[in-house]
C-alpha cells in the first residue's frame, strides 16, 4: 500500500540518482527517475522503493517480475535470477529503506496547517477535546471530554469515542465504540540494528476499525509499519488489550481483557479468546477457533478448534496433562 | 437495585400494554399499569421489569412469590408453578429486557443540562479538568489536571484524583486515591445474541468506591450491569488492574499489578493477591485467602487458604507438582 | 539520596528534640540539632533520618560507623554494638519514619507557586496540554495535546511526549519517546502496617529516563520511595508495561508488551524480554540474559543465559519438562 497522505506529509521527492550516489550503487537504468513512493515488498508497485530483509521468505522469492526498487543485502541470493525487482544491494537494507522513508515522509502533527475539521452538525464534541486539522466526524457521533483526535482521522456515523481516548492515523467506520483511555494508532514496537546501534523503526501505516467495532478502556491498537492494522466488522476487544502493528483481526471476533496480540498476526472471523491470551507474532488463528483464558499461542492454530495452555495446544490435551501431573505427583508423595 | 437517576435519565415511562402488544403477550392482569422500573431478577420489586436467562439458577427458582414482571424464555420451565413472578414468555428474554431498558433510560452525557456541580471551597481542581453537571466534590479533595468527572459523580472528602483519570457513574467515599489514567465506570464487557447478531449489552449500574480505597494508575473498574461494582473500605488495587462489572471486593483487600477480575466475582475481606492474578467470572474467593502471583483462579476458593498455579489450587500441591515434574523430566533425560 | 526539592517542598524543619519527646527517646547527644533530611538507610548521611525494618539485612548490619539517625525496632539487635548509626528505638520504625517524612516534605502540586516553566523557543506544546511551574523543556521537543507535565519535571532535547501522557517527579534525558497515555512518576504500590491499620507509604523519590529511552503507550513507571526508579540509555519498553518503584533498568534493555517488573529489581544491560514477563521484587537479572514470553521470574537470573517458564528456569529445562509431560500423559491415556 502507498503512504496515505492524509496522515503523512510528503516532505520531498527523491531521485534514484541521489540514492545511488549515497550507497555507491550502479543503477544506470533508472537514474533519472524519482522514486514513486515507499512500500512493503509485497505491495510495492513499479518504481516504488521497498526492501527485503536478509532472510527473504520463499514466497517473496517467487514473486512476479516487476520494476519495484528493492534494497537487498549485498550477500543476499534472494531475487537475483528472477527479475522480480530492480535490486539495490546495500549493507543494511532495512536501515537504508527507513532512512529514505523518514526523509521523504513525516507523520502529520496536531498543529499542522491542514484544512479545518469537518464535523457533522449533529455530532457532539466534549469539553477539552482536541480535534486536529483534516479530521472528519460523521452524523450523531459523540466525542467525550478530553479526547484527542489526530490530524486526518476519519470517524463515521453513530460512533462513541470515550474520555481521554487518543486516536491518530486511523479510519474509523460507523457505530464504533472506543472506551476511555484507549490508544489508537501509536507507532508499533519495532527495533532495527543500525550503524549507530538499535533504533526505533518509523511507522507509515494506519489503523482501520470497521463498522461496529468495540475497543475497551485503555486498550492499545498500534498502527501498521507499511500497511494497516485492521479490526474487522463487529469485533469486540475488552479492556487493556494490545494489538500489534500489521495485525489483521477478522469479523465478529471476541477478545476478553488483556488480549496481547503481537505484530503481523492474522485472526480469522468469529475467533473467541478468554482473558489474558498471548499470541506470538506472524502466526494465524483459524476462523471460529476458541482459545482458553491465560493461554500463550506460539504457533498457528487451525480453524474451528478449541485450544488452551502454555504453549497453546488442543484444550483436551492440556487438561489431560494437568490432571495426569496432579495424580502422579500425588502418588509420588504417598510413597 | 433501581436505576440511579443521578446517572441515567428517565426518557419515558412504558406501560405493560405496550410490551404486551409488541410481544403478543397475554398480560391481562396488569395491562393498565406502567412498569415501575427495571432491575435484575434478584432485586426486582413489585411491577419492576426483569428477566431470567434460559438456564435459570436454582436459587432463582425458589424465590418468594412476588409481582415482579419477568421476561422468560418461551420454553422455560423456571418459575412456572411457583408464582414467584408474573411471567412474560418471549423468544429472547435478555434482548427483550435490554431493548426496553435502553428505551426507558439513557446514560447522562457530559453536556446534559443538570444542576451546576457543587464543589467545596477547599477542594482544588487542576487546569484542563472537566467537571460535569451534577457532580459533588467534598472538603479538601484534589482533582489533578486533565481529569474528567462525569455527570452526577459524588466524591467525598480528602480524595486525590490523579491526572487524566476519567470517572463516571460512581459514588466515591472519603480519603480515596485514584492514580493517573484510571478508568472508573466504563461499561462492562457484555455481549448478547440478538435477532441482529451479537450486540453490546447496555449498562445501568454504578461503581462504588468506599472510604480509603486506592486505585492504581491506568486501572479499569467497570460499572455494574443492573447492580453495583463495589470496592470495599481500605482495599488497595495496583496499576493496570481490571475489575469486571458487578464484582464485589471486600474490605482491606490487596491486589498487586495486573489483577484481572472478571464479572460477578465476590472477593472476601482481607484477601491478598500477587501480581497478574486472573479470576474467572461468577466465583467467590473466601475471606483472608492468599493467591500467588501469576495464578488463574478457575473455581471458588475457600476462606483462609493459600492457593496458586494455573489453574489455581492449594499452593503446596502446585509446588509439589512443579518439583516432581522437574525431577522426573530430568530422570527421563538421563536414561 | 536526599529529597529533590524540585519535586518536594520542605514544609518545616524538625529538631531531634521534637522526635525524642514524641517517642520518649533518650537522644541526649544531639538534642539541639535539626535533622538534616530524610533518606534510605543505605544513602543516609550524618544527621539525616532513616529507618531499618525489623528484619535488618546483614549487609546493613555491617555498615560503616556514621552519625545517621536511625529508627529501629525496640527489640532489634541490628546495629546495636557497631556504632554504624545513632539508634532511635521505637515500636514501628517504618511508620515513625514516614510520619516525620510526610510532615517535613510534601509533593509539589500542579498549582504550586514556582517559577514559570522554561520552554525552549523551538519546542512545541500541543493544545490542551498542562505544563506546570518549574518545568524545563529542551530544544525541538514536542509535547502532544492533552499531556500533563508535573511541577519541576525536566525534559531534554528532541523528546516526543505523546497525547494524554502524565509525567511527574521525573528527569527525562534527550531523544526520549513516551507514547500516548504513559504514566511516569506516580507513587509506587507500598503498604505498611500502622497503629491505624494498613496505610499507603508516601513516596519521596523520582523517575529518571536516560537518553533515547522509549516508553510504550499506557505504560506505568512508578517513582522511587526514597531513591530513583531508573531506565538506562537506549532501553525500550513496550505498551502497558509496569516498572515498580526503585527498580533500576540498565542500558539497551528491550521489554515487549505487558512487562511487569516489581519494585527494587535490578536488570542488567542488554537484557531482552518477550511479552508478559513478570519479575518478583528485589531480584537481579544479569546482563545480556533473555527471558521468554509469558515467564514469571521468581529468583535472580545469571548473566548471559536464556530462561523461561513459570517459575522461570533455563529455557531448555522448561521445554524438556513440557515435552516430557506431554509424552507421559499421552502414554497414560493409551493404557
Amino acid at each position: 500500500m502507498s503512504v496515505d497522505q492524509r496522515f503523512y506529509r510528503l516532505r520531498t521527492t527523491i531521485g534514484l540518482r541521489q540514492i545511488a550516489d549515497q550507497y555507491s550503487l550502479n543503477a544506470s537504468n533508472y537514474l533519472d527517475l524519482d522514486i514513486a513512493g515507499i512500500s512493503s515488498f509485497e505491495d510495492a508497485r513499479d518504481f516504488e522503493l521497498c526492501y527485503l530483509e536478509n532472510k527473504a521468505k520463499s514466497s517473496q522469492e517467487s514473486a512476479k517480475p516487476s520494476k519495484k526498487l528493492c534494497f537487498v543485502a549485498e550477500d543476499s541470493q534472494a531475487l537475483q535470477s528472477k527479475g522480480s525487482a530492480y535490486l539495490l544491494p546495500v549493507k543494511r537494507p532495512k536501515e537504508a529503506f527507513f532512512k529514505i522513508a523518514a526523509h521523504m515522509f513525516a507523520p502529520l502533527q496536531s498543529d499542522e496547517p491542514l484544512g479545518e475539521p469537518r464535523i457533522h452538525p449533529s455530532a457532539r464534541i466534549g469539553a477539552g477535546s482536541v480535534i486536529s486539522k483534516g479530521v472528519v466526524i460523521g452524523e450523531n457521533s459523540f466525542i467525550a471530554p478530553n479526547a484527542y483526535i489526530g490530524p486526518g482521522v476519519q470517524i463515521g456515523r453513530e460512533c462513541h469515542i470515550g474520555p481521554d481516548v487518543s486516536a491518530g492515523f486511523a479510519l474509523i467506520g460507523n457505530g464504533v465504540r472506543i472506551l476511555a483511555g484507549a490508544r489508537i494508532g501509536e507507532a508499533g514496537f519495532g527495533l532495527m540494528n543500525t550503524s549507530n546501534g538499535v533504533d526505533d523503526i518509523p511507522h507509515f501505516g494506519r489503523v482501520i476499525l470497521q463498522d461496529r467495532v468495540y475497543i475497551g478502556a485503555n486498550t492499545c491498537i498500534d498502527r501498521g509499519l507499511l500497511s494497516d492494522t485492521l479490526i474487522g466488522e463487529g469485533s469486540k476487544i475488552d479492556n487493556m488489550s494490545h494489538i500489534g502493528h500489521n495485525t489483521v483481526v477478522g469479523r465478529n471476533v471476541v477478545m476478553a481483557a488483556y488480549a496481547g496480540i503481537s505484530g503481523s498476526v492474522r485472526i480469522g472471523d468469529g475467533v473467541q479468546m478468554g482473558g489474558r491470551v498471548g499470541v506470538v507474532d506472524h502466526v494465524e488463528i483459524g476462523a471460529g477457533s476458541h482459545i482458553a483464558a491465560g493461554s500463550n499461542v506460539l504457533s498457528s492454530v487451525p480453524t474451528g478448534v478449541i485450544w488452551g495452555g502454555i504453549p497453546a495446544r488442543p484444550l483436551k490435551d492440556w487438561q489431560r496433562e494437568t490432571v495426569w501431573l496432579k495424580r502422579q505427583a500425588a502418588k509420588g508423595r504417598q510413597k
